[in-house]
């Protein structure tokens, strides 16, 4: 049997949350904005960056590493890029005004990349690619933060899982969402193996102590996907995103001062106007027989072939009609927090055991 | 003991393609370019897109799939956006012009994307995004083409090895080039495993009838990285490379018609100018210091600790020194091609035996 589960309304989400920051501060245009991203997480089934991660963006508040009253500055050295200065914002509201800035750029230059400096744990990135969708543009993203994977022939924390997305509107289907870490395997899924008793296949994980490991009771770093690959591509994105906006993590990180191992994130947003290259109707209806002749492809036995972001929209439908599903855990400490701003919760719309 | 090697100049090497492209018909300038990649392949020590490749252009010359005469235009719809229709020109001509074409607009616009339309064989990809490196910018690039991989969950072919190449400008060191398929092993790797008799890892290939395998032998479909996480990019990187450029090819395959089997490749190549950001010496400096970071920290027992491209790095300064070895096999083969098109190749430097 399943976990009991609470469910709430999207909208009460939306509105508890952003509530829950303009509470710690913020503005209440800027609370809305960066509410978004954590209630869409939960309504695609991206549970690691939904509503359950507020409490901790209110703990980055008040150790000055994330700061509710940003002075958000946009620059646009050269016609297609921008330099959006977050002043450690939450990543929501950071990235969620970086792809916007990308959106209008790219309208009259075709393609256009911001990059997105000094701010906060930046939450689903596939959001901020969706936006690009959501305006009949591609978009792409990635993010570079503090180290917490291993380098491929190396010992201990060396690299961050970095992830890259790519969001891509179609017609008849969902936007293709492609949303990935470059980790062979994330924390929430040694989770699991450890749960179920499992060994992990090897390559996948160090101990603390920096050793290889397919025990998952002492897996603490995830390696990255494909040995080299993973860790060469986390290392780029590091410098595009980081080294591009002046305020380089990797480095700061390895050299031993705390200062180097305060919390903060950078990210590259691209948007493209598809307008700019054919037809938009083109594009979309090519998409869509792109996708159409994936789905048709023979399947391996007990397999399902999904496009990515596929599983994503089939959720966001089901839990807007429904209500998003929380861990009465996550909605415990989500209680928690909003009482200690003050505010008490929206009626759940199923609660377990009612 | 290694096999004995044959090793010749590269300046020898790249008159020789030279010549045999002029043979076949391209003009001085366009062979001239159209070998420049060849040969820095072999410099860089990734022999499957080195010379040995030449006699299969000419094969594409000769089945019309590739012209050797090629009209190519450069159109530039928005300021940031650029589309190359490459008229089937070889990738090595279209990817080269695509990206001298982004750099130059990208010191305008600070960041250029060019797709590339309907070239043939890419080559090298790490060539072009080295190009941008080269003159002190970012390079980006993505190849699409025909399906030779599976698709996470289906069986058989399904979608392309398309690779991702980052080239990032260093100063004390040498240039960083993530060049990568998005297969999670290559051809030759399974070659590799045959020839010491040893079984693949799970998750790696296909047989030639579509079902997984551990077996070298009759591994004959490499399957994408990761598994959802290659196959998602490989997909998205076929809806920007060929989706842009209105030139699809995975549902053309699939679609099981002789003219969908015609061979084609496109790509999506981007250069973003450093001094658009920031200045372009701190800019090396941070990349310095990330590479050192990252070459500082503890190894793993037998392993070393390398960022990407610096092993080509190394084999360019060696080989541009000493020569270019080529199996015996290849400079054979390159040999008869050359008489073919009545051109005789020079003196190696060293031959086996001599």
């Amino acid at each position: 049997m399943a976990k009991p589960r609470v469910r709430v309304a999207a909208s009460d989400l939306r509105k508890l949350v952003t509530e829950m920051f303009v509470a710690a501060g913020m503005t209440a245009e800027q609370a809305a904005t960066t509410a978004e991203p954590f209630v869409w997480a939960n309504l695609r089934g991206v549970e690691s960056h939904g509503v359950a991660r507020v409490p901790r963006y209110l703990e980055l508040f008040a150790s000055g590493e994330a700061n509710p009253a940003p002075r958000i500055e946009v620059r646009r050295p050269r016609p297609a890029a921008l330099i959006l200065d977050a002043d450690r914002a939450p990543g929501p509201l950071a990235l969620t005004l970086g792809m916007r800035a990308a959106i209008e750029a790219a309208r009259e230059t075709g393609v256009a990349w911001a990059t997105v400096r000094a701010t906060t744990l930046s939450g689903a990135i596939g959001y901020y690619t969706s936006l690009a969708g959501d305006a009949g543009m591609v978009g792409l993203g990635i993010v570079a933060g503090m180290p917490n994977m291993g380098y491929h022939g190396a010992r201990g924390v060396a690299v961050a899982t970095s992830p890259l997305s790519i969001a891509i509107p179609a017609a008849r289907h969902p936007a293709l969402i492609l949303d990935m870490a470059t980790a062979g395997i994330a924390l929430g899924k040694i989770a699991q193996y450890r749960a179920e008793g499992e060994q992990l296949p090897a390559g996948m994980a160090l101990s603390a102590d920096g050793e290889p490991t397919t025990d998952p009771s002492v897996a603490k770093i995830p390696l990255p996907l494909g040995g080299a690959k993973g860790s060469g591509m986390s290392l780029a994105f590091e410098l595009l995103a980081s080294g591009l906006a002046g305020n380089p993590v990797v480095p700061a990180y390895h050299s031993g001062t705390p200062e180097g191992r305060r919390h903060r994130q950078n990210a590259t947003l691209i948007a493209v106007d598809v307008s700019a290259f054919l037809d938009p109707g083109e594009y979309a209806a090519t998409v869509d027989e792109t996708i159409d002749a994936i789905k048709a492809l023979p399947a391996l036995d007990g397999a399902e072939i999904l496009y990515p972001g596929e599983r994503g929209a089939a959720s966001y439908a089901e839990r807007a009609r429904d209500g998003v599903p929380l861990a009465p855990k996550s909605w415990e400490e989500l209680s928690q927090a909003a009482a200690g701003l003050g505010l008490s919760v929206p009626e759940p719309v199923e609660q377990p055991g009612a």
